[in-house]
């Protein structure tokens, strides 16, 4: 095979962005990391895909063969089409909008909340964001049943798509002292988060907790 | 091939279930169609899907023989990959990505835009919206190139994700007067809703005009 240009355009604290990594690496594909601020260098490629990211991020941009995608959740299912090994979504059709039903539930219901929930959004909003965070914590961890990944064996799209609540979360809430993700209230995801980040693979894309402690610590101290 | 169950449950006048509609009518497989007041049926076959709809709304749910999934685009992914006969997203990985990019952005950007451009929500939010909105139907416009249909020669997963805008919002329009999309603002974007809603598949989807405008005018004078 040529060799293939296969550039990941992102942020190094960016859960989405690590997102697009650990795809990739599931995939065995060698990729370059380029940090966002070079994004520029994409702008004449395709300025519609940059200015009209609907999640309103520019990052991650993967950039495959000068040809550029955006939006996560959209990227893997391009390296899992364009890349046939090591699926990361089931090939059954039906698991298979179970798992984007999953993902997409993270990323427009559980991921908001958390971060309303979140000492950084206004103190009114808080309490209310928070129990809609846990009944969304409580949902996906019933999504899990008794797997130990959510992809069944193996890691897969909504595992990948969760990375946040497995990593970040429990980072910022050492930082903030707020608690939503606890062994207590939630043995199942807990237990699921603690299998996640302790996988080599995953671990080759978590940023470093502490620069993510520092980095939080100082919007904390804002 | 063994008799099929496919139920739509859904709500006559809403685009979401009718882009599900379509997606069926293209592939050719025969449907029952359940008004959403019987989803209650649905509850005990699977109470976390209907609960925790990501889009907080529990239609359309397509039932296909016992299993249930939520969400039109994710609904339309599975039929295209259930019912292989004329295909509705692209078969090329980077075309397919492009498509669920634009799809997504409807969702995401353009529908919540020019919903909170009209006139049922307050009034101080409307004309930045309206700004916003307008920015969307550009960029649509512009996505669209010079295809007959987002997707190419033949409806795709883009089209049907942009049926609101072909025929509900230019009925709403009518109804209270306000203008977004108008031939002289966006011609390009004007000709592909025309060309759209008279496919005659397309058609035989969308609910009666004189009922939407019932509809929409009781929402107005209320």
């Amino acid at each position: 095979m040529a060799e293939e240009e296969v550039k990941v355009f992102g942020a190094w604290a960016s859960p989405f962005t690590r997102r697009v990594e650990l795809a990739l690496k599931i995939k065995g594909v060698q990729y370059e990391d380029i940090e966002e601020e070079n994004i520029d260098v994409l702008k004449n490629i395709c300025p519609l895909l940059l200015n009209y990211n609907p999640v309103h991020k520019k990052v991650p941009v993967l950039l495959h063969n000068g040809k550029p995608i955006a939006e996560s959740l959209v990227i893997i299912e391009y390296i899992d089409e364009t890349w046939k090994v090591n699926p990361i979504l089931p090939e059954n059709p039906y698991e298979k909008a179970m798992a984007r039903f999953w993902a997409n539930f993270i990323d427009e219901k559980c991921l908001p909340a958390i971060w309303k929930a979140g000492m950084w959004s206004p103190e009114g909003e808080r309490e209310k964001a928070a129990e809609e965070a846990c009944g969304c914590l409580k949902t996906l961890e019933s999504a899990l049943g008794g797997n130990r990944f959510f992809g069944g064996d193996k890691v897969g799209l909504v595992d990948i798509a969760a990375n946040f609540i497995a990593y970040w979360l429990r980072i910022i809430q050492e930082v903030t002292g707020q608690e939503l993700l606890s062994a207590e209230k939630f043995p199942v995801l807990f237990k699921w988060a603690d299998e996640f980040v302790n996988c080599s693979i995953v671990k080759e894309t978590l940023p470093p907790k502490d620069k993510l402690v520092a980095l939080f610590e100082s919007r904390t101290s804002q």
